[in-house]
């Protein structure tokens, strides 16, 4: 998850100081009808790595509003008096009073981060702690509490070179050899935070993921989302779900599918060869009798022109036509519509030990329907944790998922889709939808983009493949599948 | 839980068909509605005790409304395709359209129940198979669907009764004989069935329990929730948060508060005689050194002037004074307005091992902040499952919880009332407000109910207490005191 975040986002300090201005203007116009109005508290809680700079951050929020009515509570381990209570008693009593905001550093995620890291929760306990969360969370929501949550994310090689300037000081504080103790636990602290987040991120409690390499990206990203928030519970009174990731300033971001490598290219005879070496191990594999008590889900979704049928006929070709299905997923029918999206994709399950194939799928949710506004902003915004519950029900059942993005250029879709219309047998792969989906091809990047980072899961992994060569991605394709299978088994 | 639904209901078969015709119309009316605008589906799940005419009661929905845009979809063990897919896949295939309403019977929860009355789950993996739930029915209440779910209580003597009645028939089926397997397990059944219902009524997707002694006044119940759910929803497309239980036709609705027999007394000889023996066993229960390790949480609520001062003296006497606080709660202060409600207990909170007695206290918030229209529907009624969170949570920290409901009569209140207006030092104690809540004397019991239905848990139970005679409330809170004391440590 998160692999926009983990991409190195930048803005230079010139762009910062021309940004500035209207980001405090942004923050304090709705902070002061906040205050006035008294109508709800703003609870901000900091989060993350170690050595990302929130504490910076925080700083300069603090330059940024109104500080009288700002109050950061930083909690270290309990003392005194509140190791004599529950846990959650001394955030209880330090919760903001309306018209109030607080920042909350080292907040109730602390402890359940900590216990995990270090192996002193199992899965059970672990999913316990956030569950009681997620309902402490709630309460506060609907005790108007508008309750944003920032996770500060630092590849671990900016972890490092963070931690060396500022160790080159004399006399570093306690909290920065606490910080060099962390390093060690990056990966583990990473994939623990993308546990919690999967789990606690709601409409009414959500999470932003903030890149924090570059300390004028990170503290814009913050500024920006949490003014873009508070004008937002202004309005309506009501908690947005808000979970997606902030668009930067001027910035276009970039994401995920942005950063594909386009380049890879494959001959034709290299192609043949290991296409017939794999479609034989893919073929070994389907026959094995460990796969008829799982089966298997696979996803294409992709740019479109980019080959998912082609990939798709080179899957099928050495498999038992009797374990596989292809569903090409359209506009849904009106016995569709009426029932929960994810019904028409439940009616399309193969049984233990098939294989569905979706040529498109349940991602159109967050992919067309999000971009053509079919579906509302909190409907498409839940979506991303529909599905993974749904995809997490299907691996707990057994089913092998793989997950393929096919990308190619803007480029070579123009060339694809000429060289459509000039073929004859081709022209009816192309029509009016396609070019006016293209016209929009940024908003699908960041659609695309924003799928891969929040659905990207342990049980069910996007694959992102290059298209621009066909060859590249079929190989890419059965690699992946060839190997998800035989990892299972 | 559920005190109240296990009262003898009645309604006499006279009354009943003339309420008939009434429930029909105020069922048929939304349903038509629904049928023309398509904008939601209703799913109503009937589940609870076997033998307690959960047919029979479907039955009459099928009579009562429009035949054919209802379905009843029943469910056993899976059979072929089902087995072959997840668990939920059956109960997505059949899911109702928009504008149709679905019955399940046998629904998700029958497996999770099951599991839990023959021990094949355990604590984690119970509270994972309901968190899957909770997420499902969250996901249908966003999908435009009105989820209403009815557990049939049946106490056992009933429930065998019911089953000799069937048995004496020839040729009976064989859902007969499970029902008669199912009645060695009651009360394990009963146990579960609350947890399931503490853990998943949600405002979205709320449970009724529905008393079904006796059919008429089963049936009515169930038609009454359903046409007032359909309504509310098709007034504001909102779903409801409405876990109340059902007010039945034209009859007064018995609650437990309402059962408590008011009859007991006690002698002044025997009363100080048995008060020395408690307070003594009292102060040495408190004075142990196990006891340091835990500490309590005390709540006296009842009726005005049911004595609940002098019931706490009577506890307070053989106490450290430097180990209990009594805290005396009113009306929120400005402060405590401006967070949320339960704040101002969280700050209240005893250390480990001290005591702290509440006169009055969050249980406010279903009482008088409800009677009174303090809080809004929705705010109240979430407060149950909040109010039980929290106390959960007090209870796992380690506090040792008694919670006491000191009940009088109407007529013994006047006395009292009047009393206290005659004698000077006393006059302080009545107030207009008492005079003004006496005239709301039926609400209040209402609300006193339905807070022991849905409050009374296993870590922090309600004691009901007749205080028509003091000294015999005294000696029963000093009693139970005591008790839980000895039975923790």
């Amino acid at each position: 998850m998160f692999e926009s975040a983990r991409l190195p986002q930048k803005m230079d300090k010139k762009t910062f100081k021309k940004l500035e201005p209207k980001i405090r203007e942004s923050l304090l116009v709705p902070q002061l009808e906040m205050i006035e109005k008294k109508n709800f508290s703003t609870i901000i809680v900091v989060d993350g790595l170690d050595g990302a700079g929130k504490g910076e951050c925080v700083a300069r929020l603090y330059a940024w509003m109104d500080a009288r009515h700002l109050i950061c509570n930083a909690y270290g381990d309990p003392m005194d008096e509140a190791r004599l209570r529950p846990p959650l008693w001394r955030y209880w009593r330090d919760l903001p009073a309306k018209g109030e905001t607080a920042i909350v550093f080292g907040s109730w995620y602390q402890q359940v981060l900590r216990n995990r890291i270090y192996d002193q929760t199992d899965d059970q306990e672990f999913g316990n702690e956030l569950a009681k969360i997620r309902r402490f969370e709630e309460m506060l929501a609907n005790e108007d509490t508008l309750l944003l949550k920032f996770w500060f994310l630092l590849p671990r090689e900016d972890q490092e070179r963070r931690l060396k300037k500022i160790g080159k000081k004399k006399n570093a504080a306690r909290h920065v050899l606490a910080d060099w103790a962390a390093l060690k636990n990056h990966a583990k602290a990473s994939t623990v935070g993308e546990e919690i987040i999967l789990e606690t991120s709601k409409g009414h409690a959500p999470w932003f993921v903030i890149p924090s390499q570059d300390p004028e990206y990170r503290d814009s990203a913050v500024g920006q989302t949490l003014a873009r928030e508070m004008k937002l519970k202004l309005a309506d009174g009501e908690t947005h779900s808000v979970a997606a990731p902030p668009v930067v300033g001027g910035l276009k971001r970039k994401t995920a599918v942005d950063a594909i490598d386009l380049t890879a290219k494959l001959g034709k005879a290299d192609y043949e060869k290991q296409r017939d070496e794999l479609q034989a191990r893919l073929s070994d594999l389907s026959d094995r009798r460990r796969f008829s008590r799982n089966g298997m889900v696979l996803v294409f979704q992709g740019n479109d022109a980019a080959g998912k049928g082609g990939a798709i006929r080179r899957v099928i070709r050495p498999l038992d036509p009797r374990i596989y299905k292809v569903h090409s997923i359209s506009a849904p029918t009106d016995e569709e519509k009426a029932r929960p999206y994810l019904w028409r994709f439940w009616r399309r399950l193969p049984r233990r030990g098939h294989i569905a194939i979706f040529d498109r799928s349940w991602y159109e949710r967050v992919l067309v329907e999000r971009v053509e506004g079919y579906a509302g902003h909190g409907d498409w915004l839940r979506a991303y944790s529909e599905i993974n519950e749904f995809e997490e029900e299907l691996a707990d059942f057994g089913y092998i998922i793989c997950k393929f993005w096919l990308a190619i250029s803007a480029s070579e879709q123009l060339r694809r889709f000429k060289a459509r219309e000039d073929t004859a047998y081709k022209q009816h792969k192309i029509t009016d939808d396609d070019w006016r989906n293209r016209l929009k091809w940024d908003q699908y990047t960041i659609a695309a983009g924003d799928m891969v980072d929040r659905t990207s899961t342990s049980f069910a992994p996007w694959t992102l493949v290059s298209s621009e060569s066909k060859h590249h991605a079929r190989i890419e394709v059965l690699k992946t599948i060839c190997d998800r299978i035989e990892e299972t088994l």
